[in-house]
């Protein structure tokens, strides 16, 4: 039960009280640790201790709070919310809030509503239980990488001259919807050509000619949880500087990605790749980290970075996504996800990685 | 230019900063101010003044940046934020905050690196600005509101028997990226036959029947402005008590609507509706509100409902959306996005309202 298992990261308190905002500040732990896969659960509340959860939410989402299992309370009006926390939280005195996501709008509406409890910050304790999936958020991660790399092979074979990348942008979320993803895990980059030389381009217009590079950066949602993919290929025939920049981003994802094991350093891991790319003429366009853990969030803790000091456990599923950008002439990027395990890793993203020439 | 808009609000203060923490915590208020379109801008922040907007951002994001037309200042490492933060706020003792998005996190980290400010609450001012929408926000909207129509016009010739609810979904994301929107505004919901009964449901596997409700309610997100709307269709010949639900529905919508202009309170806006669905046998079966603003959050602020005392004004863009929900049986509601006028309302959604047997 994660309940009992976010008890071991938190010990500093005994109570913890996840509490919603509007749409902008609705805390993803709500749904870590109720497991509650729909529903949109504005304004909901969450208290959990090392044996219960228990949900305080409206009346639109009661049907969804009920089919997670744990006791259900319904409140209409702010009067009853403002009862239901005082009754749950009686006897509590230090309760601990995700300071990560509670924001000073709900913090001065909480002195008002409980003042006399102290309140802990237990966001690094909450983000250090989510570093370690459980098997249940492995599958749901792997799912959504199996539905992200079916969705790829799939829209390569309707690849045309003309199309634009909102068009392939659009194929992608489709298929990956058909294939039972809640939707995209995050805005899908679709980048032709000279586009590809920026890491967060948002797709737009521009039309697929003979020899653009086509990058493709997606991911899956699946019950709450996300994958993160990269695929990079050329229409028509790759001109040798496009091989020579693919074969070297592969070169760096391979090698880098066989280093992935418990115990070693992510900023170990990024360097096996940044000294492959430096070590061409390419040095120097790889302008970003080499990967990031992945769960219910996209970047959801810093994994292989120069910058981060980050020792790998096994649990932890992260992305490997060396680059290389060159300002208006293109870029290419291969993403992606593994989980770490005691001597190895487990790939979860098995969309094939040789060069394509569609 | 909306520098000098937000101040004609904010009145407390001569200096907003926005900041944005991961991506759980990016302010959409940094967009609002800035006009920028593309990139994410995770951990990057804005300083606006009755003059001049300032975007202080990482590298990833220089690009989206500087098409804004601000000014940009690049960052590497947290030190070098922290420093370009105390340059560009020398002189300023009292700074705006957005207390609705800022995390006690960002707070906290805000009272180390300035800790000699003092923060004032923008939250209420930001908020009352956006709810009077400028020509260009509404122009979005309205584009949004148009992809959204467009899809599901389109969608309805695909509509078949066995089909689930996430292959409609996946189909109308689709064809609203296709048509421009950069995805949806909000996860798509999708609910047929007895499903259509609940007003949050998700999108599953349960297939398409003769004699179903197709309940749809989605949205584009265009330029990131949000359409909203909800149309549903019955599978076949519609039974009577199908078509007494729908009917009732569109009587309230269509009555509660044209109530609609400046100066009307929007809990008599709701009490139309709502009076005459109790008026019928499905008195207390709806249940939610009328209507809620709509810009770049789908629920920008409250509008119609009976809990709340609202004044409509002109600019501000609501949706109407009434419904009757009968667990196990169904629900119908329709739902559309309108901008208030002086004299009455324009409205944005143009998809046909009669009942559809498909």
């Amino acid at each position: 039960m994660i309940e009992k298992k976010i008890f071991d990261f938190a010990r500093e308190t005994s109570t913890i009280l996840i509490v919603n905002g509007s749409e902008n500040a609705v805390d993803k732990n709500f749904f870590y640790l109720s497991g509650i896969e729909n529903g949109v659960f504005e304004g909901s509340a969450l208290i959990a201790t090392p044996d219960t959860i228990k949900i305080i939410t409206g009346q639109l989402e009661e049907e969804a709070a009920r089919s997670s299992g744990h006791e259900v309370m319904i409140y209409k009006g702010k009067g009853e919310f403002e009862s239901l926390l005082k009754e749950n939280l009686k006897g509590v005195d230090s309760v601990g809030l995700n300071y990560s996501s509670v924001t000073l709008t709900i913090y001065t509406g909480l002195l008002r509503m409980i003042p006399e409890k102290s309140f802990i910050d237990v966001s690094a304790s909450i983000a250090e239980s989510r570093r370690f999936k459980t098997p249940e958020e492995v599958h749901r991660i792997t799912e959504a990488g199996r539905i992200a790399c079916e969705a790829i092979e799939h829209v390569y074979g309707s690849v045309k001259e003309g199309m634009t990348e909102n068009e392939l942008a659009s194929m992608l979320v489709s298929e990956m919807m058909k294939g039972g993803a809640s939707g995209p895990s995050f805005t899908t980059i679709v980048a032709f050509g000279e586009n590809a030389s920026m890491p967060h381009y948002t797709p737009g217009k521009r039309k697929l000619h003979k020899g653009d590079f086509i990058l493709t950066d997606f991911g899956a949602l699946y019950k709450r949880y996300c994958s993160d993919v990269t695929r990079t290929a050329v229409f028509g025939k790759a001109s040798e500087k496009q091989r020579l920049m693919y074969e070297t981003v592969l070169k760096a994802q391979t090698e880098s990605m066989s280093a992935i094991k418990e115990n070693m350093n992510g900023k170990d891991i990024d360097k096996i790749a940044r000294d492959i790319i430096d070590s061409t003429e390419f040095k120097g366009k790889f302008i970003h980290s080499l990967g990031h853990g992945l769960g219910m969030d996209v970047h959801d803790h810093p994994a292989l970075s120069s910058g981060a000091d980050f020792t790998l456990k096994a649990g932890m599923v992260v992305t490997v996504e060396p680059g290389i950008y060159i300002p208006k002439v293109g870029g290419v990027r291969i993403e992606d996800d593994v989980l770490v395990t005691k001597d190895g890793f487990t790939l979860l993203t098995k969309a094939p990685r040789d060069l394509l020439e569609l």
